[in-house]
């Protein structure tokens, strides 16, 4: 996802300073233009704009803390922009640490997975200082399609990790439907025909449709992923005392699909459909 | 809705003989040019094409048997078409007992509610012979936007009865975010505006939001009716072997919903959102 982003910045032609934990993921940037740093510190010491993109919370701590993180080399100008999914409690702690340090800090969750990004059609539900998400604007710019100002930083991360738990409902409601309407004696293809013009098709029903069609469980959103979204949902559910009972549901059934964790999220239907095959689990 | 139905047919100039079993609810019709009957069996007598809508398996069987029913009336070469969202054994027994008196049935219930009925944008499901669809196409297309083939009348009602379930997951999965968001911070609307552009935005979703913003509840799709199709759901999974454990949550909430039963679907957002007033339900 990083790497996506990235390509869409250095095709714009800007000055871009990549680091990844695993520099082989670094490395086909630096192909296209992209200057080589040995650490997140040494890659943001000169940025004005700061982009970060990792898979959740113990990344997250990985790359920003520690002697040769993105908080030691940070200039105090710099507007830090962090696009993963993290939890609010961490978001809040970014937020808190960067104005300790006097810097500029933007949480910008997106959505959107791998073909949005490498469109450049990804969505930022952003917070953070207004003129710091203006100031911003420029790189959204490049790398999607709108912006949406949500107020602070945790009620970013809170409005990302919402809308998956619905996309996880959503995705596991259309799987059992498809279990069920597949064992009635519909095809797959006749399901997805049927839905796409019923109240319920969303990008994302269809999309898992099609998916789940094609057999195709290329991990644009892994159930891993999932997994971990709708763990820190469950813990802001607990902390706000509100209810998600239907996104716990999504939960419990995309654990129980975990063999399959690596691939999509649509690979959840495994658990429903007859006729998926269902290929022998690794010990 | 079926009176919505018979307003369309009559607008097009189609000679209609209307019947309902609470005759004041007929009376508008005749205002506008149908003939009145004082039974089933008298408002199909002449009829080539027969449409039929009720709310469910009781009515259905009150309309069609006994001695002033339906089956009563027919003509042997009429085409019966039932719209109303029945259970898949209900529908079966029609088919058999229409077979067995050498008469033509169309199941066809329909995607859509009041506004689609009014606007003539229903969408049918159909199940029956091929050659009955296709002349029935005539009745279909002032009424709707189109028919899906499905095959049988039986697989015509599981797939409008699976639609409706995952459409109930829809609206319990939106409307718990939005009592989660709402906690956390965001106005409604802002929900409304954030979702519009994220992949979970189908229709169903969309007008979800809407309705729960304006707190209207008017009974589009009533909770009642929508527990009604998620039994008869419930009961075709457990015969086909089958699991909906989303749909069977989704179930559950709207159960706990029922003190507003009469009121539209969305209104289960009460259980979930602290700003949402919940009048003082009467005993």
């Amino acid at each position: 996802m990083g790497g996506l982003m990235a390509t869409r910045l250095l095709d714009a032609r800007a000055s871009l300073t990549v680091w990844n934990r695993t520099s082989e993921r670094a490395a086909p940037l630096v192909g296209k233009g992209a200057k080589f740093a040995n650490s997140a510190a040494e890659a943001v010491r000169h940025a004005h704009f700061v982009v970060v993109m990792v898979e959740g919370d113990s990344a997250s701590q990985a790359v920003w803390n520690g002697k040769d993180g993105v908080f030691a080399g940070l200039r105090p100008d710099a507007i830090a922009i962090d696009c993963s999914t993290l939890s609010p409690v961490r978001t809040q702690a970014l937020t808190e640490r960067a104005g300790r340090l006097g810097m500029r800090f933007v949480a910008a969750p997106v959505s959107g997975s791998l073909p949005q990004a490498e469109a450049g059609t990804l969505m930022f539900l952003a917070g953070g200082a207004e003129r710091d998400i203006e100031e911003a604007g420029i790189v959204f710019r490049h790398l999607g399609k709108g912006v949406h100002d949500l107020g602070s930083p945790p009620l970013a991360s809170l409005s990302k990790l919402a809308v998956n738990g619905m996309l996880a409902c959503q995705v596991v409601a259309a799987a059992e439907a498809c279990g069920f309407l597949e064992r009635a004696g519909l095809s797959l293809d006749a399901v997805s025909k049927l839905l796409a013009q019923t109240p319920v098709a969303s990008p994302i029903t269809m999309a898992t449709l099609r998916q789940i069609a094609a057999g195709n469980y290329d991990p644009l959103f892994p159930i891993s992923m999932a997994l971990k979204d709708l763990e820190y949902l469950a813990s802001a559910s607990d902390y706000l005392g509100t209810s998600l009972p239907m996104t716990n549901c999504a939960q419990d059934l995309l654990d129980r699909a975990r063999p399959w964790k690596s691939q999509n999220i649509s690979a959840v239907a495994k658990l429903f459909s007859p006729s998926l095959p269902v290929e022998r689990i690794r010990k």
